[in-house]
């Protein structure tokens, strides 16, 4: 909390950083937001984040507070104001300040723009060399998650189930078993023959911008990919699994609601897909 | 917006007042509220509002920022400042400051609140003695709306629905038909018979206070009241239907996804139920 953020048109230390309370974001979670990780002070995959904030906005027809261009430069100036190297840039944009009332505001709002980062290490190379535990539960999030809302009460609760169960992460489930995604990642299994299974895009996940960059990874590297849809209990006789997100990269799962996924230890194909991750990331283009 | 609010401690103009960025209202939907009437300055079933507020809480773990007795001071110091005599208090508790991560917070954080107050004359005089249209949608929102939470952005949408169809509420609609609840409102409808029905509280509507006074009031006046569930088709061949909120009251609804209701006028039944309502509004007790 002793960085500077940068709040609508001012750059101010965080733990002075504020929005009004009638802030659309603070009385109705009115917002979208994007997590970019930083390493070696370039932002990684910084186009594909835009892109996705666009949709989100575009989603809930909310005006860009600035150009997709300024936005850069101030990510840029944030970066290098609190001398980041390695951790995230966060940005949330709300539709604005307005006396409350459900609908959109009648009168021009104009949306409000957070950007705050963090040194955040990520997970521990222990993590990564170990796998963690995965816990599932009925899905609880509204009818829209791929829109990146700040409506993430859902989320928080999942998350919160997750580290009650001394667990990693929390996979949401629909009513027809379905894996759908985690509480803030993209859930993969291995199946028999090294098919590498993530559920295919639609309303009900999240595009993740680490799931696309995997995809583009394994083709590449001449992995089979199946978007499908894949149930619990394929989940639980899978060879490996593996969740993917900004933070978590491509993180082995070793256990699923108790039960040992595989030998129990990373797989050789998460580790591949993880090398194959961790050097595109090192390769991010300069900002 | 040149109001006083009442924020962490602090009575400031509302037009100053603010809460951090990382407050987890802001970044997760991370916190609860209640809106309650003021008519004569005089706070609306004060009690069971501070009653569902605890219940809001305790489903999230979020600790009270003070205690009811010095929340209800806050309360009638606002009303006070503001020499509100009708409107409304919107309350907001938050899980408070802390880094971004989904989980709770590991330290314990001091959860913010944050008051302010409203002159919303509310609906209209006309919208009383005409009616207002509905429009129906599959319920959009995530599984727990019986806790009153922030995470909003469904019912945002919901209503906005609503306005751009021309009506006043959308009704969400469950997968067998239900009709669960308004965006921030409880559905109604009078059947032959002059039954009036509302569906029974649970986890998928959020329990609301003039819901809960209604009943009563309906009870007390030997009117029949069922909570069941009621479908789409059976509120279109209602013979009368309304809303009700603390800042709709008992509103008639004459029209549904543009069919009109009974004779397309506020019926009989729900006219003695809006009389019965104001007389018990105009009697609140003194804070």
């Amino acid at each position: 909390m002793s960085e500077v953020a940068y709040v609508n048109g001012r750059y101010v230390p965080t733990r002075d950083a504020t929005v009004n309370v009638e802030d659309r974001g603070y009385q109705f979670a009115d917002g979208v937001y994007e997590v970019i990780a930083v390493a070696g002070s370039r932002l990684v995959d910084l186009e594909p984040h835009l892109t996705r904030l666009e949709s989100s906005l575009s989603n809930l027809e909310i005006e860009w507070p600035c150009s997709a261009r300024v936005l850069k430069i101030i990510l840029a100036q944030l970066v290098k104001r609190n001398r980041l190297e390695n951790g995230i840039v966060y940005l949330q944009i709300t539709r604005g300040v307005a006396s409350r009332n459900h609908a959109f505001p009648i009168a021009k709002t104009r949306p409000s723009l957070v950007v705050t980062t963090s040194r955040t290490a990520g997970p521990s190379a222990k993590a990564f060399s170990e796998g963690v535990k995965v816990v599932t539960m009925p899905k609880n999030r509204w009818r829209r998650p791929d829109i990146k809302s700040v409506s993430l009460l859902p989320n928080v609760l999942a998350k919160q189930f997750a580290v009650l169960n001394g667990a990693f992460e929390t996979w949401f489930v629909d009513s027809e078993q379905g894996i759908t995604e985690g509480s803030s990642t993209n859930a993969w299994i291995v199946v028999e023959g090294q098919e590498i299974i993530t559920r295919p895009l639609g309303h009900d996940i999240l595009a993740g911008i680490t799931r696309m960059k995997l995809m583009e990874l394994a083709q590449e590297g001449n992995l089979r990919v199946t978007e499908r849809i894949f149930t619990v209990d394929e989940a639980l006789n899978a060879e490996e699994a593996f969740i993917t997100s900004t933070t978590s990269f491509v993180m082995p799962v070793i256990n699923i609601d108790g039960k040992k996924i595989g030998s129990g230890k990373p797989g050789d194909v998460t580790k591949n897909l993880l090398a194959l991750y961790q050097e595109h990331f090192a390769k991010s283009e300069k900002l």
